[in-house]
């Protein structure tokens, strides 16, 4: 019999969170995005609600418009390798991006990560959004879209190969003959490429989870199919189902035009559920948060999809102005998204804004009808799992305590960890090592 | 009354040793460079020796005839992140190079190091000695000497002018009238110079230790001129407490001439005591560890010295060889150094290599002797206090159970950490923030 698949779960930690004005409700504490004991008190809650992973995301650019918690934050590989000390089964993933990093120090650093967690760590490969980044990295201009996307798969042609400089047992460590290691399983890379050259070997050997876990956040067309070709797991926002099912459903038909089982590239939307122990109850706690934002900052927040445009230029009460290729360059899929829904339904400047800083989230309600459209959503073919976010204060720790405990009981969730690598958890391959013989062996034999 | 001055100490972690072949002695763990378990266990004990801090060294380029820890060890920013999680007093410094990384992450990896420890972070600044490591980073060759110092130089301006983008009082996270920040205390850098150009602000605030802790290694001319100038602390090595204390002293008088206070610059000397309950089990110790490495391991160890040249080519009792220029733009000093030596004593080229790859320790003896050199060279003015590392099985473990308590009992060092940062236990200033009123006041006023 095999085992019924179960969904995946990861939890966003973000400190004061990932809106403009959620830092102000009473029940979050204002220096959330560097208190290291509310991060590690999240991981383990996360961790005793069985999560598969925690992720933390980033950026490199900041100014006076900036949400509050992109101001002052913890670096990912920094706070993710602290909360590998104090877990011992949950992953972790964290965003660096290929445009303004060296790919020895990135292998490295998830290399060393991977091997402190004994196999957990993850990255989120993005190429950066935002024009300013360049400008803190001495670059004349940051590069265009498709070229920040050839130079992510070199970039990660590059990591990978680097963390395939030792096979599995090429560490001998025998102290009777003084042979430390086997030459002939030590690889250097000689790479070089177009945006590259990196002689390797690298200085830290593989985990026993292969390679860390590859995820990905691009949803333009050049975005997906380098998702769909090099990711383990995707990350990805809909609000609604069938848009979910859509980019699911393309995703997985990408990954198999590529070769690729279109079970090991896993689709996790993020979501922010709001839940109360009654409908009402859960409508007021987003209500609440709603009142929290006042039109200028919902501004300043639509401007920042928008290369930093300065809204407050416009008319809140007109129709949303035309921007023409205005965010384009930086986050693709959204901006055109919200230009097309802005002219289909008419929507005003503040009407965009409003909705823009706070949406209305699709998982709120009673703990049993969260879970159901978790559910729904799992078995129609629009999730593989979910990565949940606290969009109202406590919305991650609501819902590992009242939903978790309802999907685990549907049998859709797991009850123990499966493994402790994020590979077996998340029921990915482990990568045979491009040198050795098990990956030779694997070659197509000519009789 | 003030205070009797008292020494400091820190512990060099380096999992199978900083030699070729101590891996292979019983009571090594072969994996140890690797092994999380047994960093936390060291930080552990250092911690409850109330040592001022743990060290990480680094490098960024290994070939096949790198000494066994070089080729597979943690990443200094990773494993001190993860450090950071399990001690609450004990400093936490690393090593990063300044030829091969770039500024904005490098301040922001390390200022997320310092907030997540509570202030308690150091970073060792250096220029990569290893020619090879421009092959892993895509350059073409590697910088001279001194441009890498010019490029240091810069770089520290950069990291630090970053590390004050906010005011300590900047957060003001008012929830009632919504003012997370004052946008009057966060500052854009906007750095133009020869090597880089860096925008700002930083993604970080200061901790409460107001920057990271400086050390600095480099023993050239330029070098101690670095240290001097910017250094809270310098990482150091000499045989004799002569040589020890004209460096202390060169070091102190250069820090006076650029209007420095002397004791704000700490000076480390690193040893590797060999502790035994006589002076025969001490010896015996010594010569266990001896024994494990061949001629020809002795060879390649000190080849690296000296840009991986091949000494097996030579006679390995004919006379030290000429090398002419070779090793100088790598480990300038130490080559120099080596070179002398073999020429004043006219040793044979294996007398060299073996005392190059187990060098006969200075601090030999039953712990009473072993704290009588110490307290000697700490009062003679050669040292501020001692980098300590295992150059025998659990040498560090020794010094910390057995010469400690004696040195706590002559006064020589605490019994409990003064403070909760790195700073405050070294005893160096908290840097004011240069864009802070109280900077602005300390200049002078024209009456």
């Amino acid at each position: 019999m095999t085992r019924r698949k179960q969904l995946k779960l990861g939890a966003m930690l973000h400190g004061v969170g990932s809106s403009t004005s959620l830092w102000r409700h009473p029940d979050i504490q204002p220096d959330a995005s560097v208190n290291f004991e509310l991060y590690k008190r999240w991981v383990e809650k996360a961790e005793a609600g069985k999560f598969d992973l925690v992720f933390i995301a980033d950026g490199l650019y900041i100014n006076e418009k900036s949400i509050p918690h992109f101001l002052n934050r913890f670096e990912p590989l920094t706070i993710l390798s602290a909360l590998a000390a104090v877990s011992k089964r949950i992953g972790l993933v964290g965003t660096l991006s290929t445009s303004y990093s060296e790919p020895f120090t990135v292998a490295r650093q998830f290399g060393s990560l991977d091997m402190i967690s004994g196999g957990r760590a993850g990255w989120n490969v993005v190429t950066s959004p935002l024009e300013g980044s360049a400008l803190n990295y001495g670059k004349k201009e940051h590069p265009d879209h498709d070229k920040r996307y050839r130079i992510a798969t070199e970039f990660l042609e590059v990591t990978r190969g680097l963390w395939d400089s030792w096979e599995d047992d090429a560490f001998v460590r025998d102290k009777a003959s003084g042979v430390f290691f086997d030459p002939a399983k030590m690889h250097a890379l000689n790479h070089e490429g177009e945006f590259f050259s990196v002689k390797g070997p690298l200085n830290i050997a593989r985990s026993k989870q292969g390679q860390p876990v590859i995820f990905q956040a691009g949803a333009s067309e050049v975005g997906k199919d380098y998702a769909a070709k090099h990711a383990d797991a995707i990350f990805t926002g809909h609000e609604t189902i069938e848009d979910a099912a859509l980019f699911y459903q393309d995703v997985k038909r990408r990954a198999a035009s590529f070769g690729r089982n279109p079970d090991h590239v896993l689709v996790f939307p993020g979501i922010g559920p709001v839940i109360g122990s009654t409908e009402e109850e859960a409508e007021s706690k987003y209500q609440e948060v709603v009142r929290l934002v006042s039109p200028e900052n919902a501004l300043i927040y639509l401007g920042r999809f928008f290369e930093h445009h300065d809204f407050s230029q416009y008319d809140l009460d007109a129709p949303f102005p035309e921007l023409g290729d205005l965010g384009r360059n930086s986050f693709q899929s959204g901006t055109d998204k919200i230009k097309a829904q802005a002219k289909e339904k008419g929507l005003t400047l503040r009407q965009v804004a409003l909705s823009a800083a706070t949406p209305r989230p699709t998982f709120i309600g009673t703990p049993e009808q969260v879970a159901d459209r978790v559910q729904r959503w799992f078995e129609a073919g629009a999730a593989d799992g979910f990565m949940i976010q606290s969009s109202v204060p406590h919305g991650l720790e609501d819902f590992i305590e009242h939903v978790v405990p309802i999907l685990q009981e549907r049998g859709l969730f797991r009850t123990e960890y499966e493994s402790d690598t994020l590979r077996g958890n998340l029921g990915v391959p482990i990568p045979a090592n491009r040198y050795s013989e098990a990956a030779k062996a694997s070659e197509p034999v000519i009789p």
